[in-house]
Parts: structure tokens; sequence; C-alpha cells
């Protein structure tokens, strides 16, 4: 396997493929024009400059545009910058595509559309099963290839889909040692909670937030949807309500984009559950990157917090 | 025009019709039951007992019935208190109405939906006049019946349908000095903010939370409808979502209730005319129980402050 | 199994031994001595009134006495409280013990033994182990009987080490999910996070705080614990101050008495388990009380909440 | 009309007068002393550099010069800059003057002045007429050129005027709605409440925080001038109190710099009014320079959003 | 010395002399008036109820008259309440007077001017020692009797001084362990900063907040008050300035009524010397009332904490 | 006394030795290496870069390294730089050493110690003393060394025992003013309050945080060392327990870092003192820096705020 941008080193000479995530133009201190480039692989991503751009250049080098490119990793202002000494738009010929440049789950798709589908096999209240089956029907596409958000956690291919099967494993486990716990309602909590995001976010491969999302958001979104397929599919009684509630109050608090906090026992655990899955999920991540006895980056996420891997674990 | 129980003092004898509100049953030290009554009028409510009551009494004195009464006005604790010498139950022959007995909105209902529906003929983008005409026909009868609040402000038989025109009138004030401003958006976003509270509160009469009032709230219930009346009638564009974004963020906060903050020009003054009409309202009404010179009492909804009525006012 | 005093409904007629939790002295308006007391056994507790008492009764209804008492369940001011009829205080004869009066963990102290003891023995790290040993064994006795608290969740005999037990499950879960945890200082944590209770708290019967909770705290109290089980135990390096952290941070930030966050992410993680093990005791706890279709009473410890339980739950 | 400064795009070429509203000496790292210029007119500003100046340059190139200068619209950081080619002060043959550069209030003072004498004339209580045109004559001048503040709202000549008539138009509209409202009062507030601003700003050119500004603010220092002329009238009465009541409370919150909340109904309202017309017109502002379906950059004076100008309105 | 109505217990005899403080009108719940009396001593105060009261009774047991009680002290809800055996109205011939009745600061009013003249001539400022010897002069007497607060500190006859002198010594203290200090400014501080409360409060026996003290509040009062005197002294210069900012941030904080925090270095001190001797007056009035081992009552104004007295301190 | 580098202007020429507290290894856009220093003495630090460097400057270069250096003070991005024109490591011939560069106490050590030592000797309370005596014996010689903090207030070396002795100044004050204090108690507060910072810091030179500096932090840190003094000594009684507590609430909430809140007299006056020491100390330090008339820095640790310095003061 190859070494990926995000292990590269200030010094280390480049010489690979890459793709363009964001390019935007600057005029420069000289009068001329250049381009900044983000550019990425499935590791991580690396600013850098293309300077004294041409016209015909700007249309070249655009988001989603693979390249093949030479050059250097330099420090600038603190940062890593990949220096640029020769560039160039890769071609069919290449034989690289956009998916080979963007991080996965670490579980491969069907894998998750099989643990999907037992967890809704599993439910026995049909009101509840109807629902979810055909909202995860009707998206699954995206459902198994989007992120679970822009950044922050699971921001990978698939990255959705492999939350939600995270969180089904704690919900199975919570229910055995609770089982005062409605199982089918805490299945159909976990699994729907994020779906409106496959509204809120753009795509997989330049994720940024739809209109809709800026300004209704991926919550209110779904309790709309959860209404209006339970309509298409005659469905009424309190299953419905209960599973508008569980989406709605997912984020535990108003603050937090909840209107309503969890008033439902399973509403509750839902909530706690995706935040000990997306907690535990950037913590893997941080940690992995620095050695026992070193501190990670701020975590933003994490109430800004650095935390410590301790000297005698294993690396 | 007969004196209200709001204006009795204590020591003055009651002896008229008043309906029962809330009634509910205790044990007294004495072992014997009794009933806790809360009694009102279009003028306000006073509490009262029943002492040892029969299980016949606690049939007959319920919430809704109209009872005729006759007692003294005594003083409990530092609250008024109705002392109860006689008391039976109203009948047909009495020619009393539960209507009678409840505040009404000092504008008439005829008048209100004239101009509601002047308001929606002012309005020339055409989606957005579809969809608020669709709504007020589908929902007429409680939007012109029902109050803007269980309590605070406008709590009382065309509540909402008052609140309503009173906001469209600073609406136009405030289009005449800003006109920048989408006088249809907001216009729309003022005759819906609150439709989602025909959902929330369960009636005229006795007012209270709906199940769905409270796991869901009439914000995400109303934004939900909105999708509805699109779909249904077929509408497309930026407009839906727009109005779906000013109902959304009308409480301006998300401890407030609103999961976004107003992001639209006309949302973030929807919110401001809401602020100050229902303010007005509750500052009118409690300053005209006091004196020149006189404090109000706490107002809750105004954080608990207690407005000072200046001695150099008239009455 | 005979009918606990939590389960009496207004009206109903008592005659059975019950214990007095707590007595305290007062004079009634007309100048005579009373006491008020508060009866419990393991199914709730209830207030009653002895009036004009001598001396002598002061002397004898004191807290941890068991009393024959008959009387009847009455109101006052919207609480249930004990009419007394008639009271004696038990002797030998009456062949009743304290221990018969309150609630004890769902599960037999022998087998929460066991668990804790299965826990120990599957941690690898030997100073982790040989810390937990220790401490578990000089506190064994007050581990196994001891609440967790004074009210809110696993307040019964055994409640602590019920708690403990319940985390370990969760904990175990987790790392199967994640096995990039390490396991025994999670294990350590769960098992030692509350044994500064042991010290914070008066004892089994009348749960109060001691002057050294009230001035130190169950926290800074276990982390000079383990400081000094580790010197007697002359265990060195990281695993004690990383085990120190664990205790201080796991009530998860600085408002909730925790100086120091989390920044181990076994410490996060210990913080996330015992916030779901508590707030699911509380709940279930709350929701047992009401039928399906009503909300349970307000719980201080989730924010005030009241919780809604389906009607579409079997009871 | 020629082109402003704020209307240049990265690139172009600038040959005209401009005004130096803030000029600051630096060492480059040449070891050679250069100057940073911020220029405006009335569209805007930008910043310049004047590398390797002499004693003299240091002496012409001060705040409030007027300068010929040439040059270019460079990008520097992501902001952009003027490139300096040359610059000279400009002299009384140029025929300009500081007020060519200074942006406007769209209404010419003699109406303001006009609306304002109109306001006060309407008033019918004789004590706060007499308070208010006292205060306006002794400070006309001022208060028909200053801005409304430093930045955020109504910057610009004769904002402070402005923002008072367009409050006072709101305040016209409210009590036709309202007519319980004290007009007198809630006119002397609206015109009065950021008289002390006069006091608190520095000038109309570099507009600034003075000493009493910065160690007393306008707020106490209104509530003393009101104080002071009142003396000086002999007026007595809670006029006077009220007066100084609605100035201090106008920001609503102790948090906010009003150390008492509103207390009387105008002052209620007159803080709702002014929050009104100065979010209007920063919202405006800010949409008028984004096209239709785009957000404008982040307003931080209301809490930091950046709004979204819907893409069916009219540009 | 005899006992004051603070040091009884229940059950205890009462026949004294006694002040009303406050006396209002009730109706009981057989119709009859009483009235609710609080009657004080130097040494704390208590309720009674007079009961089945005539019209005479309520024109002569009113605020601020002396009269002759037997009684007993009872229990009412958990606290003391006077049972009134015989009442009548103190006359002449009683020789007693009010002030015998209210607590007074342990320092005689003489020394506490002499102390706080002598600060003032340490002064060697003139400006800031003409201000405050012109307002001590004018304040005099009140200046000498108010009490610094309506309850929780120094709330007792001549307790604003004393506070002051206290003040006056802590200040005298930090100034010799930092000389930087500008002593003139922070006696000046000291000596001036809650005189507005001669205006915020009614008076020394029944102390509530005037009208001015509940609109403008004693703060911006001191403000214009220094304003004034230095228009009336003709002293200009920045020493005003610096006065007003002293008094005017001297609560630290905006929430805490201080529209600017300190920002000079004497502003900063004299909050903190101010907040020292507030709490060290309530910590020893609270503790001198528990015995060793006990904690004190909750004390409000520091943060509802309730503070413990060591059993090893001598009592 | 030689001018130290905190005293530099922009243009001035710098020839004499000076300390690298921190060096740091970056990349240049041009590829070669380059070292940022960070320098110090006593007066003050400045950056500086020392360009295409060699590995064996890398090694040479280091933090705690004395060199001899000539450039000259440039200005940088808004800040001052020191350009190099030769630098060298500086040798045992030089006869500079590492304590020359550093920030002093402006009181000798001795008279430090002398001051603690007579203190101790005034405590009355046996136990108290001899843990005080023990601790002060057991770290004395950091005690009379270390910083009170990192950087803010105290940040030089004996910055620790030099903000003790001041505490102690005001402690007899206060003790003076208010008997009711326990004098003993209050000392021992005092003298420990920060004694777990010789933990929690790692050095004079370079002051950085211990890994149990951050994981547990100096105040659990000292409440444990207490406890083990105190078995060491065998010493028993409340006086342990008081002491613990003094130091576990001196920083005087939970947000700020103190588990508890002060529930003790003294702990509130040690929190009070503590206080107001660190803020006259910042304070003093930040006015000697600008002129009369002017503004000072903003100070982070004193809410951000940026203080006046009156113009009438003499410098």
């Amino acid at each position: 396997m190859k070494k990926g941008i995000g292990n590269y080193s200030i010094g280390d000479a480049f010489d690979d493929f890459i793709l363009i995530k964001m390019s935007s133009r600057g005029v420069a201190s000289n009068g001329k024009p250049f381009l900044t480039l983000i550019l990425r692989d499935a590791s991580g991503e690396i600013e850098a400059k293309l300077w004294d751009t041409t016209k015909e250049d700007e249309d070249v080098f655009v988001a989603e545009q693979i390249v093949r490119l030479s050059g250097e990793v330099n420090q600038f202002r603190g940062k890593p910058q990949l220096k640029i000494f020769s560039i160039r738009a890769a071609g069919e010929a290449d034989g690289v595509q956009v998916s080979d440049f963007i991080a996965k789950a670490p579980v491969e798709k069907e894998v998750l559309l099989e643990k999907l589908t037992e967890a809704i096999f599993e439910m026995e209240n049909s009101s509840l099963q109807r629902i979810v089956r055909a909202l995860v029907k009707k998206h699954q596409e995206k459902l198994l290839t989007y992120p679970a958000a822009s950044k922050n956690h699971h921001d990978y291919v698939s990255g959705l889909a492999h939350h939600i099967v995270s969180m089904l494993e704690l919900a199975r486990s919570m229910h055995a040692l609770y089982p005062e716990i409605n199982k089918d309602m805490l299945y159909a909590g976990v699994i729907l909670h994020d779906l409106g995001k496959l509204k809120e976010l753009s795509g997989v491969v330049t994720t940024s937030y739809t209109l809709e999302g800026k300004l209704v958001g991926h919550i209110p979104l779904m309790v709309e949807e959860i209404g209006d397929i339970a309509k298409e599919l005659q469905i009424e009684g309190e299953e419905v309500l209960a599973l508008q509630h569980l989406i709605l109050s997912h984020h535990g608090k108003a603050e937090w984009g909840s209107p309503k906090p969890p008033l439902i026992r399973e509403a509750e655990l839902l909530h706690l559950i995706d935040l000990a899955d997306a907690r535990m999920h950037m913590l893997n991540r941080a940690l992995a990157k620095v050695n026992p006895g070193e501190f990670t980056e701020r975590l933003f996420a994490l109430d800004n917090r650095s935390f410590y891997k301790p000297s005698f674990e294993q690396n």
C-alpha cells in the first residue's frame, strides 16, 4: 500500500497522483494570479500554491480533478505545504479514479447493509419496522456511501452506515443489560437518527451544507420525512409520534439543536449511544496519531481537550 | 355588564353563575373527602373548597360544568378564596352557556377574518399566497377561536387570530419604514408562525398541551405541515424552504426552541414583531390591574420583572 | 409478600410494623409538643405526626427504631400523610429487624462479589490489579452493603456494588466494540470510581453526608486513598497517576465536581458509562410507577424532565 | 457619481483623491521605516503601505489629511490592499474637503431636524417636552452630525439623528396600535436615549471612544445630564426619574450595560424599538452587498450570524 | 442587659416592650379580620398574629409603634411565632423609644465620624479631598445613622459608616503592602462608594427601597451626585471622572450592577475590599449563632452556602 | 545595571549575552532549515530566527544555553524580533550563568524564609503548626526558588515564596481587623495553598506543566500530601480535614478548579486574599509599563480588561 499524503514529513519529496478537493484564485503582491489548492487522498490533505497561473490553469485545476504532481513538502507558518515542481491533470489513460483518493469505512458496504437488514428483521413492532424499512430502501444508495458528518467523526465514505451499525451494537448490549428498553423503538431511532443528513450534506467527495441543511437542518427535515412516509404507508398510532420525538431530541438539549429534550427513555438512550460512539471514534483517531507518552492535538468537538496516551500502553 | 370574579374584593358576597375550570379531590385531616374547585368567568378565576363531599358531588362538580353559587370572598394564605355557602349545577333552564364565562378577544371573529383575508389578498408571490390561503382555509374554525397560548398572552377565545392581526399591523408599519423587506414573506410568516399551536394545544375552554405538543412541539409540527401542503399543491421553489425557516426560527434562539436562529431578514423581523406584540399585551394587561404609583405583580414571561406605573399617568 | 407503604393509596388503613427513618420535635400552635416522623420500609417512605407527645415518647420514637403502628393514609397539602391511631415500639419478641425495612439490590451480595472478583481476575496489568484488589479487600464489607447515593439512583442496600457490576457489563461490551480501549484501566476506574462514597456517606440505614464528605468530597478522598495504597504496596509508574486521573475526572466537568475533565480515553468512557447506568436506573424506576400513556413525576437529576411512557408499551 | 473605494476589485487601477483615516509607523525587516495608512471615502476603506518613508512623510501623511494617490488594488493575506505608485498631500487648490469622503445619512440634516422638532412639538407633557427641547437645542450641532456608533449601525454623518428619526416612526406606529402607551415618555426616551454618545464618541471623522466614554459610558453620562438640565430648568416630579430610567434601561439587561432592566412599559418598548431599528439597518446594509442566493458575511452584532438572501428576491 | 427576642426559644414566655416593624391586615377563614405583625428589637424579629381585630386595632398597631406585649413563643410551620395573650400601645409614660429597639453598630457614631474625618484629613489631592469633604458634610446626619443595606450585612443603625470605617482600615493595610496604590483615590472611593444608598433606602427603622432606588439605583445616583458637587465646587480634571468610575464599577461586573468593570487599579481594589468586608461581616454574624461542630444556615448572599464552624474552635 | 531585552526599542542594536528559553526547528520556503529561538533575560523575552542552520547548530542552540549574540531589534508582523548578525554559545570563560538571566523576586530568599519561619512560630495550634513546619522543611529548597505560576503573576525566581509572604501580610491585617478569625488556620492555608505547584510545575528556568500537573493538578496533589504528612506525624483531629478543605476550596468555585467552594470562614478569606495579592501584582506590573494617561495591554487573567493609568498620577 502506498504512502498517503497524511504520512509525509517536512522535506519529503512527493511524486504521485492526488485529488483536488478545493481550488481558489488569489492575486499575489506582484499582481499576478495564483491558485490555492487543497489536495487530498484517503490519508489526509495538504495545501499547495500554484503561482503565475493562466486562465487555462484556472479551468483545469478545479475541485474533484485528479492531478499528477511532483514537489516537496515544506513548512509554511507552522503548517505543511506542498511546493509544486510540476503538475498536470490526470486523464483516462492514468487509470485513477476519484474514489481511490477518499477514505472509506473499515467495513465493506455489503457488510454494513447486511447488519442493517438484520436489525430491521429483528424488529417486532410492524409500524416501526415498516417505516424504517421504507426509508432505508428509499435512501439505500446514499445511506451506504455518505459520511456521518463533514468533519469530526465518521467523515469518510460509508461513514453514516458505519456509525449506525456501531450504534446498533451498543443498543443490543444496552438492551441485554436493561431489558425494560423497547428494543424496536431504540433500533428505529438508531437507524434513522441522522438520515436527514442525506439532505443536509451535499455529497461524498466535497461534503458541504446544502441550503436546506443551513436553513432547516437535518433534524426537522427527518421529522418531516417520517411524517410523510407514515402517511404514505397509512400508518397511524403513537409509534410515529414517538419516533419523531426520538429524532427530534437526539441532540439532547435545545442549545445543541433539539427543540425538545429526550422525554422517552429510548430517546435518552439514543442520545447517550450517539454521544458515546461519536466520541470513541474521535478519540481513537486522534490517539492513533500520537505515541505513548504524548498528548493529542486539541479536539474541538470534545470541548477542545487534548488527550493523553499513557506511556504504559502498547503503541 | 355584570361584575366579574376578577373584580371582587376580600369580604364581598358572591351570588351568581360561574364555570368550573378544574376540579380535584382531596381528603381533609378529619378523613373526609373534599373538592378543590378552580372557578372562572371572563374576568378571571378563583379557588374554592367544597367540604365533606359525597360521591355524587364528585360526579356533578367537574370541569366545564356551570354552577350557581353563593358565598363570600375570603383570604387564605395571602390569596383570595371563595367560601361556598351554597352551590348547584346549572341546567338548561338557567339559560347560561360555557362561552359566557370565557374571555374573548376585544375584536370580533368576523373582523379578524376580514383582516387576515385582506393581508392574504395583498400578497403578490403566488407560491406563498397559495400556501397561506390553503392553511388558513383548512384550519379556519380553530384559527378563529383558539387562544395564542395557555397563559401569559392572548390566552382568550380568538387570541391567536387577534395576535396575528396585531402583528400584521406591525409588519405593515415596518414595511413602510424599511421598504427592502419582502412583505409577502413577512406576512406569510406572521400568519402561519403559531398555527402549529392548533395541534399543540387541546382546546379553547381548558387549554392544555396535547401529546404531540409535548413530544414534538408547535414549531416542528408546522414545518412538517408546510412541507405537506406544498407537496399537495405541487408548489416547489425556495419559497417553501424560506417559509419553513421563518417558522422554525421565530423563537430566535436554540434555547428558546428554534433549532436554527433567524438567517433571513424577514425571519429576524418576524421574531422581533412576535416579541413586541406578546410583551405589549402582557404589559398592558398587568398595568391595567394597578393604580398609578404602584408596581405590577411579577411577570414570569418578562424575566420576572415587576413594572411601575408612573404616578403622572391618567388611570 | 406484604404490601409496602409505597403502594398505599389515600384512604387505606395501615396496621403493620414500620421503621422510623427520622424523628424531629416541634411545638404546635396550641403550645403542645409533637413529633414529625419519617417512616419507611423497603417500598418507600411516608410522613406522620405524633401529637401531644411526652418526654418519654421523644426518647422512644427515634431514628432506626421499629414501631407497630395502626392508622390511615390521608392527604395533607397534596402529599400522603399517615394519620396515627396507635403506635408502640417493637421489641425482640416481635421478630422484626431493621434490614427487613430497607430496599436491597435485586442481585444478592454474593453474586455481586463474585462478579467483581471475576473482573479483577481478568485484569492483566499487575499494578492496576493489585491496587484494585487491595482496596476492594480493605473495604469489602461496606462496599457490599452501601448504597451508591443518598437518593436519586441505586440508593438501596448493596446499591454501590450493583452499580459497579452493571457498569462492568457496559465496559465489557464497549471493549468488545472498541478493542483499542485499555480494558484494565477501564475496569479499575469502574470498580473504584465511587469508593470514596464509603467515606462520604454515613451508612446504610440513615444515609447522610459525613463531615469529610461535606468538606472534601468522595472524589479527592479517593484520589488520596489510591496514592496511599500505592505507596503501601510500593507500586510506582504511570498507572497510579492514570487511575487517580480517572477517579478525579469521572464527573466529566469542573462544574460537576471534577477539577480536571477526562484527558485519557478510558476516563471519558468511564464518565459516559457512569452517566448511562445512573440514568437508566432512574428512568426504569420512575417509569415503573406509571401506566402506559402517562408521564412520570419530574426527575430532578435528569434536568427536571418528566418522561412519557408510550401507550403502545406493554405495562 | 464617481466610483468609491469600496467598489474596486482586485487588479483595478486607482487614481483619485482619498482621505487618510489612520496612519501608523512601523519598521520593515530591512530596518527601514514605513507607514500603514487606512484610507477611506464614503463607500468604504482600504489599507495601504507607504515604504521607505522619511521623517517628512510621517509629518504629512497623518489622519484627516486628504491625498492624491495613484496605485493598484492588490490582495494581501486574503484582504484587498492598495499598492501605492505615487502619493501627494492635497492642497486648497484641489478643491476637496474632508466631508466629501465621509458617508452621510440618506436623509438631509434639515429634514432630520424638522422631524425631530415636529415630534417635540407633538408632546403634551410640558416637563418632558421642556427637557427634551433644552437638550436638543444644547447639543443641536453635534446631534445633527454625529454617527450613532463607531461601527455596526448608523456609523455615518448624521447617523444618530437618522436612527432617532427612524425610531420615532416606529414609536408612532406602536402608539397607534397600542394606545395605552404614554407617547410623550416614549418620544422623549427615543430622542434622548443615545445622546450620551455625543460625549462618548470623539467625533465624526475618526470616531473613537473618549476617556469618559471608556470609564463611565454614554448611559450614566446621559442620566447625569438629564438630572442637571432638570435642576437648571427647575423641573421636579416623577417625569425626570422616569426619563432617567428609560435611558438607564434601554440596553435591556445588566450584561448589556443597563444597571436596571426596563421596569416601565415605555422603557421596554424603547428597548425593543432600538433593537429593531439597529438590526434592520445592519441587515439591509449587509444584504445589499450580496446577490440573491448568497449568504452575507458574518455579522458580529447579530450573534455572528451569516444571513441568506433568497434567490427569488429581486436584487 | 435584657434578653432580646432573637434569643427566645420555643415555649418561652414573653412579657416586654417591643417595636412593630410591619403590620398587615388579613381575613381569616372564619371571615374575621386579623393583623400579621412583624415585631423587632435590637436582637432580631418575630411574627405574631392578632386575631379578631377591630378597626381601632388596625389604626393603633401600625409600623414604628412600640407595644407592651405578653405571650409565648410557639412554632408555626417550622418558624417561631409569638402567640399574643395581651397587647397594648406604649405611651410616653412607658419611657421607651424607637431607637431602643434597633440594633446599632458596635462602634459609636462619634468614633466613626472621627475616623472618617481623619482619613479625609490624610488625603493630599485637594480635588478629591474637597469633593469627599463636601459630600460627607452634606449627608453627615444620614451617613452616621443609615444601615449599609436593608439586609445581609451592616443592616443596623450606623451600619454604613461602620462598613466604611472597616474598609478604610483594609485600604490602609493594602496601601502599606502595595505602595504603588493611589491612597487618595482609594480613600475617596471607599468613603463615597455606597453613599447613593442614602437615596436608595427609605430610612433607618423600616428600611425599604425608594422609587429612585428601584428605577435608577444607588450607583448611577451617586455618579450623578459627584458630577453635581464637582460643578458646584468648580473642580475640573480627571479626578472627578476617575472617582465617578470607582463608584460606577465597584460591584465589579455588569451582571452585578456595574455598567463598567473596574478599569483603574484602585477601582479593582475598592471592589475587592468591599467584597471582603461585607463577606467577613456576614460570616461572623452567621457563625456567632452556631456552636463549634455545626453548620450555619444557608447564606443567600454567599452563593447560598452553609458554613462549618470547626469543632476545635473556642466558642 | 545593564539594559534588559525588555527595554529595547525597534531599531536598537543588541550585543550581549542572552539565554535561550526555547528553540524549535522549521523549514523555510526555500527548503532550508532554520531555528526559531525564544531568548530571555530578567527583563523580558524576544523572538529571533537563525537561518540556514546546520545539524550542529541544532545541537548547540538549545533551551537553557546562554549565547553571545549581536544583532538589531526589528519589527515583524507588529511584534519585535531580534535580527541576528552573529551568535555563539557562551562557555565557562565568559563567566555568565543561567541565574543571571532570570527575573527574581524583589526580596531575597533569606528574608522570605525568615518571614515564613516567623509566621510558623506565631502559630499556637500544634497540629497545624507541625504539619506546616514539616511540609515547609521537606520542600524548602524548591519553595524558595519556584515561581508561583508559569505566567500571569509572581512568575519569577522565588515568586511562590514572595506571593506567600505578601499574603501573610494581608492575613495579619485581616486578623487585626476581624479578631474572630482563626489565625493559625488562615496562616497554614496561606503557606500551603499553592505548595502543590512544586509538583505541578517543571522547574524554575523553563516552567511548564508536569504530567501529574496536567492529569491531577496542584490542588488534589496538595490535599493528598497533607493527608500523608498527617499520617506520618500521627496527627489526628479536625485540623487536618479543615486544612485539606482550605487547600481544596481556595480557587473559590468548581469552575475554577475547586471541587468544594469555601465552607469555612478562613477558607473564604484565603480565597479573597489570594485573589487580591495576585491581582495587585498583575496590575502593578502592567501599569508600570505605561505612562500616565495610557491604557495597559489587555490582561487575560483579569477578564481581558485593559486598565487606565490616570494622568494625574506621578509616573
